[in-house]
């Protein structure tokens, strides 16, 4: 088996052979599959359901690859939640002619991460398309989880008096790959990695948390126009305390971008009372991935025509609306 | 919006109008989202997972659509363990210049189907591709249901004296795509539907169910094999028993296909003690969906070399081998 052949979809002997491979690749993360449903045991009541699928071009990129950033892109929807990550789907669109060398590599990021967070792959499914007919590989996930926690964190809860927190540097997701279709040379790789550590840290340590989300496509300045539309409320940021990466800030200038806008794949805004952010950040800061994790803004006011303003380094305000084009297709 | 464009994928503007035309579509099934996961209760501490993707071509056909194709498929998913459906997860994969009425279509007939199965979307994602990149428009769901029976319904468990019943013809699916490919002139529909309801009619009439699987890619004759070699037995069919319709049979001919090879998207086989056989049957026939339903074969003994065999109309057997090939690619 060198290349993906159309009948490695058939539901016949080549696609046992897969499936065999793709088990073997993907090892003990791999639970109660064979059958047209996996069965799990849930502790809790209440459970977040996420879904999503990638189709990023590069599908290797510094940083990471599609397995890596389909399973931290589902382990981190689980933990916008506050949801302990439980259960994966994993299902790939591939195409006639793949190489499997390929396959194999992503198998064994999904196999790490999936390994790394304690998640377990539930149910599957594989499809073949003929050459020509989608590029190269798509993956779908879903995720369960279970919520253990009574808070009610969702982005309609942001309120005056708020301030908002970024776990880390942004834009280096969407500037890697940028760079990369490019032909840039650069250090920058790719932000790619769960954050669910870091949320379950705050919430076992009792931080009162209104809304969590992960700035992907669309970036920072996108997330939080859709949490200040969603809570009604104005927020402000303040330029110069969002944490952008040299390179990041250089790639964006020659291709004329906004890094507030560029994708993060490894970030989460946090939206929570004032009197809770330096616990915040000293809770953050304790591990590596959000060293330099930063206070960037506050929730101003509540609002009939919610805005997000940008403070500049020169001291003017400016809003930052809702994009009408788009950057960077395939991001994600 | 007559097409869709790269920015619908944005994150910006146009995303979100994307997002509310779609929300529109599916109408009251859509639950709790706008957030990156949604949140369920759950009442029951055993539930059932399940994923696919569908890649059908063509996304119209006589009978179904790639959106009924695909909440059913995920709806029969569930049933096959014999769970009560209750979540989906709704991933769009859309090539730039997708005709918006198409789409518009599509959502329609998920939000009917979902709707007469009482099941609600409850987490989402819509990507778009470049044109070229992307065959119009991949599907992905995941679907989570309640398993409230108590019976250890699986693969692995077919036992010597069972009786191998199926719910309706078969090859339905298979051959209405392939005709429509080869611009035969045919009434042939698509047999596209949720036994969902079938199988709970079995369950709350306390019907002992060893196995149910829905034979789609690969047919009848792949999904007996799968589950002769899950259990280690030998499953002989009855030829003259199994029902198949004169168009699948004069597809089939033309085309040089074996019906018993051929998908269905609407039809279950049931594994039981042959003393529930004709309880089962009557049951059954009550449905006009299952009208057709017959017991078609036994698992015959254990067998460490498991085979599935084929008593012909003239008395003879035959076996029938996994297939090696890929008879029709993209036919879900």
């Amino acid at each position: 088996m060198e290349r993906i052949l159309l009948s490695h979809g058939s539901g016949g002997k080549n696609s046992k052979k897969l499936l065999e491979f793709i088990y073997n690749g993907l090892g003990k993360i791999v639970v109660n599959l064979g059958e047209d449903s996996g069965i799990a045991e849930i502790q809790s009541e209440k459970i977040a359901i996420t879904t999503d699928s990638y189709t990023i071009e590069p599908i290797f990129f510094s940083g990471g690859n599609i397995g890596k950033l389909a399973i931290c892109g589902t382990l981190n929807d689980l933990a916008m939640v506050g949801a302990i990550p439980k259960y994966l789907t994993l299902a790939f669109i591939l195409e006639e002619n793949f190489a499997i060398e390929d396959l194999k590599k992503i198998l064994s990021s999904i196999r790490k991460e999936s390994e790394s967070a304690g998640i377990k792959i539930i149910a599957g499914d594989t499809k073949i398309v003929s050459k020509g007919k989608l590029d190269k590989i798509f993956i779908n996930t879903a995720g369960v989880g279970t919520i253990e926690h009574s808070q009610n964190i969702n982005s309609k809860n942001a309120q005056v008096g708020d301030a908002i927190i970024v776990t880390g540097e942004i834009g280096n997701h969407g500037a890697a790959i940028m760079a990369y279709r490019n032909e840039f040379q650069t250090e920058l790789c790719s932000d790619c990695a769960s954050v669910s550590p870091l949320i379950q840290n705050l919430l076992n340590a009792n931080i009162e948390i209104h809304t969590l989300r992960d700035p992907t496509r669309g970036g920072l300045a996108s997330i939080l126009n859709e949490i200040a539309s969603a809570s009604s409320v104005d927020i402000e940021l303040d330029e110069r305390e969002i944490p952008i990466n040299d390179s990041v800030n250089g790639i964006c200038d020659i291709l004329g971008m906004d890094p507030l806008y560029m994708a993060c794949e490894g970030r989460a805004i946090i939206v929570s009372p004032e009197s809770e952010a330096n616990k915040i950040l000293k809770i953050l800061k304790k591990t590596v991935a959000a060293k330099n994790a930063k206070k960037i803004g506050k929730v101003t006011k509540k609002s009939d025509k919610p805005r997000l303003y940008l403070k500049t380094f020169i001291g003017s305000k400016r809003i930052l609306p809702l994009l009408s084009r788009e950057l960077t297709p395939r991001i994600c």
